[in-house]
């Protein structure tokens, strides 16, 4: 293969020949194809989209560029969950455990926030000396003893699409839907799961601004997804007012906690059971979502959840005591509250605003190397279409640093107004 | 600037904002952009085009990214030519002579020829001993005395344009009317002229295989040639049958010379006389192109443009003797006749079919590092519409190697028919 030749493909949008994005990938994972004609690649494929075989292609590929966790020896079919990310966004802390309270291993490696959305890596770290660094052997093994474990991305996993990624951020090729797939998928795949859950966030607060963009993305990972042997489910749900009632790590971890107890916010608790019962169905435990649904309640009740998020915590060196003293979290040195300044209904949460808010406060990083203060986040009173009094409390800013900027930034993002915008279910779609 | 928001509006054919295309090509020659970003932007310019003022303003920046040739101290306006290359387009050995016999100074630095193409520099070096390796001191100085020097590219001449032509080779980024515009006149503007004419060639021998792109290059280079300060006319001319009656750089060195002498093939004559009476009305030194055509045709009458091509000769180092003995120059062991296996009439003579022959044969290059023979090539006998009897000769190969596979080349791209192909005039449309 000529890399210029499978340029010129992929640029004027011709089908490329078998194998020769595999090739590409390969050349891009050992270095024998410079950086400049990946880099034209991803260009050409943001421009001009790319055929479902070749992005099965690509992400096979990039899954084979590292190594690949063969859990063949865990019995059941082990399903993950994968989010596109949005504020307030904890859902992998309860429903991890919850799903493997019910039977199905869950082996999950997740991603460091960036921006505005937070990452379930940053949510863990927040409980006192979890390790989310374990050995792929340890991880392997806590999968099949206690039904989950919960990692970072080692570099031996999917590395040409670390590598692609990094270039694809300095290029301006970050939000191509084949390219988000197969960076996706590759690296879900390396973690030898056989079935896939994806929850793909539409609005302000997400990467997808609009539902067709978002359809569209939800689509390629149920078909790539599909091509590449998993079984892949896709939720699209909301993301204009945050999630839940919290953003910041160490509240976060307190709200996953309420929702393992069955006493969390109605949408985080929905959004988990929704893609829970996904997971079971996926993992062959209920035959029907119903049927999974109330599996997963019973686990709340019984507090087989909790159990499953003590052991892993205590497998994964963290703190087991918080589970039952959320107390032992850490806490901000300081709180402010932030209060209605005029009467009305809510009409707006501005999600992307309380995201970067929460962010600035340490909650988050702007760039890659920024460390993360777990105590510090913004908790949420109110929803939208709650009616609000002038001096009414909104939020409480929790913070170890001045937090004059975090109160205008989460009073501007609360707009009262006459009446609530029209705001669509949390769920919209299911795409499988 | 942050490259990576460029990036974004180039990919969304957004606008973009002043100085932040000059500032993208002194970071690409500096090296303090990386070649990747230089990349995702050929590839995006490629696919989404670039407005006229950003062209402009990376023809400018590529100009001005090395020296700069002033010829200030040149009286009258200096006026140059670039034809986009075609199979046996040797006019700018005459050209030059002639215009600057009439009057108008031509600085010329000219290209090699790259795959069935060939290059002025190549022909010119077909006379025994001719240099093109001047320095720009000596070049502004034969500008001066004797009216033109003909020289090469040297390193300092549009440095950034030479770094991204090597980065578009590699990224199936060539063929992008933007990036072609300003490669071109980003060079030509660096020799220091005020005026300058475009062969934009049209055909299956040309880069531009159809009239349409031909046309918007054609118009593009009018437009963005303008707007960087020069005054600019275009021909579109045809390129189906090759140029004249020689393919091959001593044989078009020969067919140069009974050009200047007023006993060259008519189309290679004519498209001499049209060009250089675009030159003689940009210089200032005709009022029409009907008065400029006549002064041309003085120059070769009188000997004049003979007179300047053995000057031109002998001030770059040349053989001047060739001029009037062209056995002189370099001839090739062997010749072969190509005869015509039917009777008919000449539909086709397909210009790349022979370009890439002659290349082969060694008077051209398929790699850029390949040695040329000076000596080899095709001369052409016949001419599309040409009657033929089975027998008669229809070209002759001059070579050093075996000639088999050149011979069968040549009568494949010789179509003899029943009627010619219909096919347009010589020179098809003038654009300013």
């Amino acid at each position: 293969m000529r890399v210029v030749d499978l340029l010129t493909h992929v640029r004027d949008g011709e089908p490329v020949a078998k194998g020769d994005i595999a090739a590409l990938v390969r050349g891009i994972a050992s270095g024998a194809i410079p950086d400049y004609q990946a880099a034209a690649f991803c260009m050409a494929v943001y421009l001009r989209g790319l055929a479902d075989d070749s992005t099965v292609e690509l992400t096979l590929a990039m899954r084979d560029s590292g190594r690949v966790i063969n859990l063949d020896d865990v019995p059941g079919r082990k399903v993950d969950k994968h989010s596109t990310g949005g504020v307030g966004d904890k859902i992998s802390l309860p429903l991890a455990p919850l799903v493997a309270a019910c039977g199905v291993p869950v082996p999950m490696v997740s991603g460091r926030g960036l921006g505005h959305t937070g990452g379930t890596l940053d949510k863990l770290e927040a409980i006192p000396g979890f390790r989310v660094d374990l050995s792929v052997d340890r991880f392997r093994e806590l999968v099949r003893q206690i039904g989950l474990c919960l990692i970072g991305q080692t570099a031996d996993l999917a590395p040409a699409d670390k590598k692609l990624y990094a270039l694809r951020d300095v290029t301006a090729t970050v939000e191509s839907i084949p390219l988000i797939t197969s960076s996706i998928l590759s690296k879900k795949l390396a973690e030898g799961i056989d079935a896939l859950v994806l929850d793909v966030k539409v609005g302000r607060g997400a990467f997808m601004k609009d539902e067709a963009s978002a359809r569209r993305l939800a689509t390629s990972l149920v078909r790539v997804g599909t091509g590449a042997g998993l079984q892949v489910r896709a939720l699209l749900t909301r993301m204009e007012e945050p999630l839940g009632t919290t953003i910041g790590n160490a509240l976060e971890v307190r709200e996953s906690l309420a929702i393992l107890r069955g006493e969390g916010p109605a949408d985080t608790t929905e959004l988990t059971l929704a893609l829970g019962a996904e997971m079971l169905v996926l993992g062959r435990i209920a035959a029907s979502l119903a049927e999974a649904r109330t599996k997963l309640e019973a686990a709340q009740r019984s507090g087989a959840g909790l159990d499953k998020f003590r052991a892993v915590i205590e497998a994964q060196h963290g703190d087991p005591r918080i589970v039952d003293k959320p107390a032992l979290l850490p806490t901000a040195k300081q709180t402010t509250v932030v209060k209605a300044s005029m009467s009305g209904v809510l009409s707006r949460i501005d999600a992307y605003a309380l995201g970067v808010a929460a962010m600035r406060l340490g909650a988050g990083r702007s760039k890659a190397d920024d460390t993360i203060d777990p105590a510090v986040g913004i908790e949420l009173f109110r929803r939208v279409g709650d009616s609000v009094r002038a001096g009414d409390e909104l939020a409480l800013i929790h913070h170890n640093t001045p937090a004059e900027q975090a109160v205008a930034d989460t009073r501007q993002a609360y707009v009262i107004g006459d009446e609530p915008a029209l705001q669509g279910p949390l769920i919209i779609d299911r795409i499988e």
